[in-house]
């Protein structure tokens, strides 16, 4: 097994083909993960999401500093984990802010992976208030990949 | 889909079966998720696991306040997710923590799935450092499930 760090631009193209994250966020030292999907704007380095109002928005609104994780785990030689690190900005209704709502949206039925749990309640919930919008504005980005050792051609091994 | 809330004692035996889980910690506000192997010793309610010493033994020595998410996902109807809120301990040579290092060490050999990348030095690295040996002392977990809907029976169809 080899094991690579990643480039900025090998993370963000991993980034862009998740399917689900682990948003890390964290309040008064103590940290929170949740499962999530998450969709990649390249061009503005920004990850969107949305979420009913829960503990982890209420989080992420008293602290914006936040994480996501991604990865994708064959097995112990095989893996890649992607990191990114970022800023929470809530994406509200008001004028100045609908395009990039707007732009979440398109993201959102591009990819047709409107699911949760993030935007899960429970069966037993009463609520259905309307999702919130965020995206997470990307400040830097760490990954890495193992690899099997490729195969030792037959001249190396003899004959 | 139908979304429940695990028990506590769904949780523990969850955490039983995982093979991997994302690892948060968190320094000066900022969150931090790296993906582990940790091995369950249900008797004491604690994860162990093991690393080399990096950025995440290091913010954890410096906040002990960590968390462990684990989760099994097969769509947007099917998944579980669980969250372990608990303390770091780091568990050194002495003769005190002998016992807790024995522990892990017996997990790790029972489960065999001593790998990374917790632990796993990138290739260019010139570090062999003895791996640091750690447990996580929960003290709550949470978790939820999402199921497909059951098949209606034939006679609730009709017929």
């Amino acid at each position: 097994m080899t094991i690579y760090e990643l480039t900025a631009a090998e993370c963000e193209e991993f980034l862009s083909h998740a399917k689900v994250g682990r948003l890390g966020c964290a309040r008064k030292g103590q940290p929170y993960i949740v499962p999530v999907s998450l969709y990649f704007g390249r061009e503005e380095r920004c990850l969107y999401g949305f979420s009913t109002v829960g503990k982890k928005i209420e989080w992420m609104r008293d602290n914006p500093s936040v994480c996501v994780e991604v990865d994708a785990i064959s097995d112990q030689y095989q893996w890649t984990t992607v990191l990114a690190m970022g800023r929470y900005e809530e994406l509200d209704a008001s004028e100045e802010q609908q395009r990039a709502r707007q732009r979440a949206l398109d993201l959102f039925q591009e990819q047709s992976r409107w699911w949760l749990p993030g935007g899960a309640k429970l069966s037993s919930g009463v609520e259905h208030a309307s999702p919130v919008v965020y995206r997470i504005h990307i400040s830097s980005v760490s990954g890495r990949r193992a690899v099997r050792q490729p195969p030792q051609p037959p001249s190396a091994i003899g004959g």
